[in-house]
């Protein structure tokens, strides 16, 4: 039985905000989508505790992963229509390359667990190597339904993730500086925080997208849509996805889950408050079955419980995270680096553990590099097709983008309990304290006096 | 202190995809917003299993009790410029009105729990009353909150919420037939859901609302964006809220919880499947504290768990929720409701206990109606007043209203588990009962045969 | 050469606010669109003195014409994919029917003129005759291009037009309850009005539709976009179509084209003043060219001059107009009907020829009805396909389309110079006529007085 | 009687599709809407040749006006509730500068004539002199109407105009790198082309804008939205603005103008094809009232009737203009300029008269710069507020903003018949020169040959 054979007669559609239409013309897709593997993105949020700064982005993976597989798919009828291969190595679009590309679409991020940054982090798993592991271990649903395709199928979905599948096409449809990833997460979190940053014209990109002998390419017709893609993305980097508050509550979340490790990993008590879902994380011994029953709401109903532990940070840090009171933040720079060991003396005489009460935390984003060999990991850089065939880099035809190319934004902060900012506390006995520590702060930065 | 003693020198925005901002203008409000039980609203999904279909609404009560307050101070900020009242008993706006108007419209959801409609019928717990004992209870942090207005403003806030506050414009500004409350979720749902149906001229509706001796009442300019406003809740109703496929999973769901409810009613083992936060619900004698741990994390943290458990229906059914599985179902009439039991027997037949695997559910919506005395708990009409001062109610004007003044509309349904409609299955033992089965079913209808 | 061969290499795309994009993909519609004939459509304004009461929507037939081309090309592209025809009279989707119904979709307008209902009115034009004649005369661009395709090409376009062309699917798709030319022109007004009622899930009606054997009905699934629409349509009509003010701009427009057309009729100066292109017109003797040569900036050049014509009433009507100022109205009954006569009297004795400055105009519109064979010129019923083929009239299954199906809407009204409602112009000798005037004059409606 | 004095008891919405409704709260505001000198805005399309290209931007000066009003009209509420001036000098806001600001809003662009630009430059008129006039000027209606709040207020309000008015929170609200008329028409011009480029967000950047001695500021917190309003607003200029077809058709318009006023400068014919109300124009000696009479209607009818005219330069370019067949162009550079003679002797060589058929432009933008004394006319620089009081211009903050200040974006084009591409027209006598002159043509620039 190949994919072909499993096209649906009359296809499927889910109601969507952002791309108003979901289509589902196959059964395999069907059927992947109502795997329990998938249905639990469901309940993990697509971009963790940034819904605490922006209440309307409570999205979860599971839109995301259909919106990455519907753009795709647009693609794909794009691609067949306007540059079909007609013979090997044209350079033009194999349709035989839909199924891998979609179920690539569909999967990329199967493996991602609750608040999985700070997850990883903390226990050391890796959401990449899982979603491997889900698409390629013969135990999953997701794994019996890509071998309907074909026996080595599974293998192939994951080599486009891991970026070692050999169609370039492929690869960077899923993954590169302008993929369906990057465009549907965009216009996703831009919908769902209610900012406009996000929003680029993504019918005309994907008009102007194209095959290429070693990859996708785009018109030069469309270079302006381009351009508004990439400030968008860098809006989006600096306005929603590094804004400090979301920061500060990462930063709890991380201090909890450590403290928490911290006592559980030896001491594993049998009762009412263990969170015995967690116990094989605090091992680090873990099964995919045990990793898969993980979600957010695990996460946040052991939170609960530890409320009311009688670990004293275990507790304050639970509540803290649940009740949504952040750590307060200031920037500091080079020249004020060397002032953060006596603030965090200062905050530890104040009462609070400095290393579960103070952090530092540094986002920058490059929005936009031409290629670098110097560089590791260095991103494809966006070419554009000229009339006559001939592809230029963007930075060398768009001023905008010239101007932002290689420069990074973003800042690195220093983050601490917001008891330390309080003013006239006349009775407390910490006050001396406050006042000295508020002595190193001015208009949001740490700043040094001499 | 008084509640204008605590206006915040800077207005507080939070950003809203609905209201684009929502205004925070007076720190009781904020504090109220900061305090745990209204923290927790964003673990509680305002649609419940309706997400489970329009996989974009996955937003909670949080942001859409935020919005009902938006909504609401922004027509105390209408009313007070165009209607101040200055005379006692002149009919129009006394801004004095204002804080109990914005507590109430904060905190009318505040007693709600995880998937509250189903919650409340297996457990016979009751959010309207939990509302009340939060606002009023002295343990609540939302009660010392509002203590600080006056000693009996948190009662003047639960009695605008359960309609015995004496001010008729205060309360029907919070539930009416059009009310901040409906407004909010109207708009806010359709936004989520990715439907247009939802959506009307909020901006005009709250330009032609106006205070008069009983109430609220509208100029007769507006009446074309009040037809579209009855129009759009009706649609919503048939198309989102009465959706055949989340009433599905309400039915698993509350099969589930009734099927939890019997097991650990009596025996309540203490081992680390036990759900213990939900102990207290299963005897019936639960505290305020034991009702605000609960969120929707929890109750899926302990499907998760029944997943594995040795009772086969718990387990089903756990893993039917969290995968989602739904039933499947069909229309049924007077004529054929008598078909029923006949249908029941082949189900359980066929090897699903029927008090677990079948329901019926009946789902009618009434778009409009003019004041009835003969009818329990008859609403309030909706009153247009003209140039000349008259009020006339609202179908005696539109033709659109009178045609769906009075008329019902939705169905009522028989839902089974989707193994039902099996075809095909040449091997299987209960084919001939799946196909006596399928002889009652047509056109998603039970038809009969004499 | 066949309208296959003339197949663009690369589409050509239109910037459109209603649909995005428009996309030519044919030598032949790029053709058509760059005709002077059609160019000319820029500079005639779709809702001709609705602009004048909705300033946003000041857009032409142009926009139009090319958006009914769209939403056509979609349908064709859907019914292709879906229901390509497989043997002759199998009632499905033939694609040799596209370049015909393309045509006939993008020129369906194209014989309109200035501000037309009112222009056909008093100079007996027909804007339908004059669509046949571009189409089918041998001496216009648009006929000499679309001979390109066959000889009798042209006449297939404009019997599709007018209705006779055998094939019902192509007919039904330009003009029938729900055709490409309603669908965009709802959507379209919508949109340039700014206001949202006419806008409706336009992509799930397109998905929804198909053809079979007598024409286009609609899958039962899509019953509530369906229903969405009739609704938008109906409010459409109510809100903007039908409002009081555009009204009265038209009756001032119709009289001073009237008054014009009294003076001009037998008196043609050859003077500066003269207005050389209505000429023929005045003289019910033009020609095409002549026809094509008019445009609204033509008629308003030529009221422009009026403006300083010695004729009183041709200038004071032309500066009413240019300068937007409306005659006033009052609703009236077949009660108050009787009472006009009095009230034009007393219009003429305030100094208005009541010719000139009276009107009466009604304007009421059917939501939907069923086929009815006792109507002249009944509309095609929709029809909706159920799981099994058969069909089924739409107000059987909706109960909202049943509420208002056969249910009229609207009013009539009696125009009159807004002289006649002043008050206290204490030295103003016609004040008691005015007095006696509005005697009869009570919340907006003609009352009697008995 | 004063500007308070004519508040209305009800204010007046006019429906907007960008700012939902205008809210005219005053009948001093309202008459002037209602004088012949505003209505005429409705004639004069607010993009002139843009609309050619962008097909839905059919848009007129009058609702622009409006809308710029209605931005003005919410930020003096915004300044008069949240920085009421409390004694002179303090820098705040004073409320009785409200009248002015809002009429200077509303009748920046009273002045503005048809296709404003190209005629200014033909015809040495002057929208800027003329807006005064009809401020100033006794015979207005819009000076009576002004001279209700007092006898010098005409002279104030046209003062905020031309810059000279001592406030400069007022000057600096209609005019400024962010003013309320560009605010306006960025968002109004997105809207009606259909591009998503224009939008930013409007009610953040109203909220942070604040007044100081000065002129006006914004608050810190407000940066990141008045980043994307700097590149929204380069994004329009490059993409909509500089538009090469756009450009390409206003050198047509500014050939067919300078055509005619050669032919009729000398030679003013009374026959039925003479242009009688641009002839004072042509005389250069043309009075208030002859100005107000024009409108784009009167240009597009007297080319109506030049495409009849015997002068065949006249004739075509009027049908060029009509039919919309525009010049094509290419990129030239310093490098390539000197090639210029020699395309322009090729073009007049093929039959064209080079003084009629080409053109060069070049149109280039400084997206954001800060404030130079050594540039003529330098632009007010954006400024920031700290939370301290500082101000810090924005270019210092923003990396986005630091990228592009100072850098100029655009091009310089050469406008030619598009005949002079033409291919393969074998028995064409100007083949040769066509070749010839298309070897110096590649990839859309004039290339080098040496």
């Amino acid at each position: 039985m190949s994919f072909a054979d499993e096209e649906l007669t009359k296809e499927k559609v889910f109601r969507d905000p952002v791309h108003n239409y979901i289509y589902v013309e196959n059964k395999i897709i069907l059927d992947l989508i109502d795997t329990p593997e998938f249905q639990r993105l469901r309940r993990i949020k697509q971009l963790g505790t940034t819904s605490l700064i922006f209440h309307g982005a409570e999205h979860t993976r599971f839109g995301h992963s259909l919106g990455v597989y519907e753009i795709t798919r647009r693609i794909c009828n794009l691609f067949q229509r306007n540059y079909p291969s007609k013979r090997p190595d044209d350079g033009l679009w194999n349709d035989n390359q839909r199924p891998v590309a979609l179920c690539a679409a569909l999967l990329h991020d199967i493996g991602h667990g609750p608040y999985s940054h700070t997850f990883e982090h903390i226990f050391h798993t890796n959401h990449e190597q899982i979603t491997t592991q889900i698409i390629t271990s013969p135990d999953t649903n997701i794994n019996k339904i890509l071998k309907r395709v074909s026996p080595d199928f599974p293998k192939q979905v994951a080599s486009v993730i891991d970026h070692t599948y050999p169609n370039q096409q492929v690869v960077q449809l899923i993954s590169s500086q302008i993929d369906a990833d990057r465009m549907d997460y965009l216009q996703r979190d831009a919908y769902y925080t209610g900012t406009n940053y996000g929003k680029f014209d993504l019918e005309r990109i994907l008009r102007v997208m194209r095959p290429y002998k070693n990859g996708i390419t785009f018109e030069i017709s469309g270079m302006h849509a381009v351009e508004d893609y990439i400030l968008s993305r860098f809006q989006m980097y600096l306005q929603i996805y590094f804004h400090p508050v979301s920061r500060a509550m990462e930063a709890i979340l991380e201090h909890l889950l450590k403290r928490a490790n911290v006592l559980y990993k030896n001491d594993q008590p049998d009762d009412s408050a263990t969170p015995f879902m967690l116990l094989p994380f605090f091992n680090h011994s873990f099964n995919l079955k045990q990793y898969l029953a993980l979600d957010d709401g695990v996460l946040t109903t052991y939170f609960a419980q530890w409320r009311n532990n009688s670990d004293k940070i275990l507790s304050d840090l639970a509540a803290r995270f649940l009740d949504r009171r952040p750590l307060k933040s200031v920037i500091y720079s080079v020249d004020t680096e060397s002032l953060l060991p006596k603030l965090r003396d200062l905050i530890q005489t104040a009462g609070f553990n400095q290393d579960y009460y103070t952090a530092v935390n540094d986002s920058y984003n490059l929005p936009y590099d031409t290629y670098n060999p110097q560089v590791a990991k260095s991103q494809t850089q966006i070419e554009l097709m000229q009339p006559n065939g001939d592809l230029v880099e963007l930075s060398q035809l768009s001023t905008l983008v010239a101007a932002v190319s290689g420069k990074t934004a973003g800042d690195q902060r220093f983050f601490f309990p917001q008891e330390m900012l309080s003013r006239n506390q006349s009775i407390e006995i910490f006050e001396p304290i406050y006042e000295e520590f508020q002595h190193y702060i001015n208009n949001n930065h740490i700043i040094n006096h001499h």
